[in-house]
């Protein structure tokens, strides 16, 4: 199987791939919340084909299910977002909007890694990134936001 | 500017871009139907910066208001599907099921140039092929197939 070009790779992502940043609440974290980035591409079932391709491109990630007839190839370990996939599409340049949320889960990545998300202000910097970031405000953030301001 | 490389157009039309052969009833033409083939890559309005890239990628097509807050580039001028379009897709490869339906594309366009279209019997072959494209029955198209079959 020939390998994908990394530049098709940089195109394909720019149509269909998303950079996410979740923050949850999780009482067995010291803070009471988790923070939680992934990257994903999600397909129609018919292309499942291509997200295996994309696995193999990048050497990790998992294929599941998305929801009802699309699946999803989720990388979601740390070490893999932050040896592979942020150098990745650092060397190959988004070039839609889509290339600031690349930049803002890139901070957020880069925060991760000194320990900024095991601390309440870190916590509150990070969610104040990830609200800049796919096109939307995050009510379930904003409102851990707001419990983290009211707690101290 | 710097330009787009090949490969990440390839890679972004894989997820946005669109080959379609519209069948619709003329009465101007002499067999009462016309064909025409567009490609098209539609945006949110947000990244029409990209699709204006793109024009200037591909040297043609023009950026127009597709339906709410989304723009498309469309390219519909035969000359330039046959002599730039096609064979850039055939330089750099899709990888997804898009390919499918750049290879149908390709069918009609090759068909087109010989004059097919302009002909009952090679409309129905057209129909019969861009049935094959964009996943999905065309009723429209296979409506026009029927009147050209009862029509003789």
């Amino acid at each position: 199987m020939k390998s994908l070009e990394p530049a098709w790779v940089s195109g394909f992502v720019d149509g269909e791939g998303t950079f996410y940043v979740g923050i949850y609440r999780n009482p067995t974290m010291k803070t009471g919340y988790q923070v939680l980035p992934e990257f994903r591409i999600v397909q129609h079932k018919d292309d499942i084909q291509i997200l295996y391709k994309l696995k193999s491109f990048f050497g990790c990630g998992s294929v599941r299910k998305n929801h009802d007839d699309r699946y999803e190839l989720r990388i979601r370990k740390f070490e893999t977002l932050y040896q592979k996939i942020v150098p990745f599409f650092e060397r190959n340049q988004l070039q839609t909007k889509k290339k600031h949320d690349f930049i803002k889960f890139k901070e957020i990545i880069h925060l991760m890694e000194k320990g900024k998300h095991l601390e309440v202000e870190g916590i509150k910097e990070i969610i104040k990134i990830s609200n800049l970031m796919n096109r939307g405000l995050k009510h379930k953030a904003l409102e851990i936001l707001k419990e983290l301001n009211a707690s101290g």
